[in-house]
């Protein structure tokens, strides 16, 4: 069976049916989303691509985000991030304390919310106008001018967001915070609230999908081998304390975010996005799990 | 580069550079172990084999065998087994109770201790004669009927195992233990004494990098589905709480010993396995972690 | 008001008012009690005593036996046993082994499970006869000869000792525990199992209120100063993670056992036990804790 | 012997031991205190009162404050206090994270950090003017129109108080803190930076001591039932993680501080202070520890 006919097949199957889920309610703004919108696509290195739904409308892609943080942070400064922030499965809930008060505020993975904030300081650190360049490191991944940032999102995050000052503050309590806590809120916020549709997002993971080089301009944006280290992060930590869930029934390498949305890469072969906002208990997309696991089960192509 | 030059390069590379570890002392019979023994094995699916040093001399696989262990009992229970054992990194140290106490007795995958006991218990359960039944099993995977357990090693390790005791006691008052633990002890230490060579391995783990059909014989051992999450579950887990640094180095699905055996495949293409007895703090064979991360950058591989 | 009036008022106050609680049915032998059972009997060092319904019925006393083995073991080998036992509060339920692994098998305190292990093995290092020593000691302490074991109880209780295992293996691999296990176990479970009345118990204790001269002998039977430790270490630890509850609502040092009885002093003038077998989620007895209540609040007496 | 000469011989068979510590260095303001500082202050309800060295020294009494900070609010709020803060000893470092995140936002109690911002909170919700309200308290409570907070310390305090921070902002996502934040830590920051002497100290805890009547004015200040439950949870929560050792060691209700102050009560009988800045490393005066403990051994006198 083609491509096309796979995800139109899974498409069909999965849409009706219904899910269990919430919306992350948590951060006024998503909550306003409509529950029911859902959106597939899919881009092979080869050229092919397909969408089915709700496919072109932006949407908040939240945590998806902390891929590029990261890789912009590992291109600045090389392996010295790995004193910063370990590479290991969290085990915990995606905003626990616990594991970083045990281990002297050393998040776990740069996914972690902790993770993520330590990269948002480390580019604090080394960036001039760290707003400007993330957002056109972005661009330049996905060979797109138009990606920008929606900072009502950004506010409304941060006016919520305690927890993740429970976690900077403790963590440079720890001594692994430089900058002023402000400071990298504002910007840690500002990250997570860039809006992309799902066919820009697979465009931008088709980069890890291909090895480093964009398929469309044939340009290498990253070096092959931080090209597969990206992957391995993904495979191990890119869905919170549901990373072995999703090995085991996907078997991609992937990030999903509380937008709703879910990006994976088939190294080699292609990368795929599904947009769904109803999330489960681990703040995954619901209805985007199931499409990637009778997705990847028709298929008959996984990493494994 | 061709694979038999790869191999002797870094083998040779690797096999002075001295390297800080140490036996698994806790084991009284691991502890007699020569700490200098380095063995290299390697297999494609094609055919190819190639070994160095002394991957002909039978080590004690240890932890290794979880993997077969967790094989029979999925495919003896299928998915019901999921009710009585995660698939979830586990985030602490290989036998921590913590999470174990936190989790209601469910362990967090079935590579940790705790889950290989629960592994342990299920074909205690289901098999009349667990100790034979299984490695007549491990035989038939490995297409090898010399294979055996070393009965001294088993005894040496259930007189020490208090550790061990500790889990299943605490899983027994939990509910997740259906069996007399003697006997369930027993089996598990019988069942992690099974020693092998370097190639014995390499070529019951290409049944996992041949998508479950043995590349010699041409048999289907098992379902693709099956291989595919084998591997992915080896993937997260395999390394007890160094599986992030693992995929990260080396991105291989895989599985370490105490006894300083590593065994890793490369899904589609090749298996490879390496015997140096060290461990690091984590309890993975310190100069074969070194070895593979060499040979996979060497190689330019990996499932990522 | 006189202490007999006080008695019979709350003993008449607290008797019919219903209460939520569970009979310790993990011990199948405990499980058999009627749960309606209740007692109350009171001693003065001055020579007053009385005593309310069921005062004069044996019940298994179960962890209040913890503070005789505290206090044998602690003459036995002085403050050596602070080396192998704590005096700080649990925190943590009275069975966790969170804070065990954390801390290196050494127990909280001594009247935790853990730490009560550690006791039962100190004394069967170094008494010939555990138990008929430890019988006797009790026996000497009340001034009592027919004190015995009730070894049904103790046998049904190391049938379901679980908890208790998976805690004694974890301390024996830490190193923590000195003798072969089931040994400790034996005694153990056999020194939780004696049984005692309301009236024997506060005959006991009458030592711990009388700076440990035994009020009806006059006869010294622990030092002044050993009694003021073993009153502080029931004061933070005698009622699991309730103790801070227990000091604020009644305000005496004491201690608590699953068969639903509570033994509390008031140091320089009086003993007092109740029981009443129904407990709280934290393993109390529900009317004795209300009983010492309105009995410390209508007495205004309190060590504080 | 008498209370005067007891006094005298500990303080000076104390006052040259050299004693392991180190100044609470975290806040500026506290780390340029002479280490060498050495007060005693004591006074019986009967009127009897001596000091020795730097007795009447103001010095920053921290965490002491906390006691009149709960006593405040339990005034003004009555039992409904106790949703919002438990009366458990903590079982951790004072500051710890880790069983706030289990226990949904209810500290342990008012006494470590969490319990004692809680206690804040309350205040600032029910007080017009918190500062200026809860100074005024204090005073009336030690009979001193001239105490005040130093709000040079309150500003060191507040500029380092990361810990604080993460804690507060923890609680305010689980729902436990309902003000501002930066009004409830400057609250918080200047309630602890009050200074007092030995002596003071000693004034206003004999309200503690004398069953709430204080024995200078004959006034009742607290009732006595009040005064009871704060002496239990002195008792059971004054000293961080090491209240069972001060129980087992000085058996009295009491608190302490990290300027190196530790105030504790004999209830019906004296209330005591001693001071001396190195810190031990459960955060307590190493020196003032030793001096109680030799002090109640002369004495022969505890609650116990």
């Amino acid at each position: 069976m083609q491509y096309k006919q796979v995800i139109e097949q899974v498409f069909n199957q999965v849409k009706d049916v219904p899910v269990y889920g919430k919306l992350a309610t948590y951060i006024p703004e998503l909550a306003k989303i409509d529950a029911t919108k859902f959106g597939v696509h899919f881009r092979t290195n080869k050229g092919f691509e397909g969408g089915q739904g709700d496919f072109e409308e932006k949407f908040s892609i939240q945590s998806i985000a902390k891929v590029y943080g990261l890789l912009m942070a590992y291109q600045e400064v090389g392996s010295e991030l790995w004193k910063r922030v370990d590479v290991e499965p969290s085990g915990t809930s995606y905003n626990s304390l616990i594991l970083l008060e045990l281990e002297n505020g050393i998040p776990r993975n740069p996914f972690i919310n902790a993770g993520a904030i330590v990269i948002a300081d480390v580019l604090v650190s080394v960036l001039d106008h760290p707003e400007e360049q993330f957002i056109e490191f972005v661009r330049q991944i996905c060979g797109n001018q138009t990606l920008d940032y929606d900072l009502q999102i950004a506010k409304s995050e941060k006016e919520v967001a305690n927890r993740n000052y429970s976690l900077i503050h403790l963590m440079k309590s720890q001594g692994n915070i430089r900058n002023d806590i402000e400071r990298v809120m504002d910007f840690y916020c500002t990250l997570c609230s860039i809006c992309m549709t799902c066919a820009e997002l697979t465009e931008s993971f088709s980069v890890f999908s291909n090895g480093g080089i964009h398929p469309r301009t044939g340009k290498m944006v990253i070096k092959a081998n931080t090209c597969k280290r990206m992957n391995a992060i993904m495979q191990l930590c890119g869905f919170y304390d549901e990373a072995g869930e999703f090995a085991y029934r996907v078997g991609l390498p992937g990030k999903s975010g509380v937008g709703g949305g879910i990006v994976a890469v088939q190294p080699g072969v292609y990368s795929i996005c599904v947009w769904s906002p109803l999330l489960n208990k681990k703040g995954n997309s619901t209805k985007g799990m199931l499409f990637l696991e009778e997705f990847t089960s028709l298929l008959q192509e996984s990493i494994f």
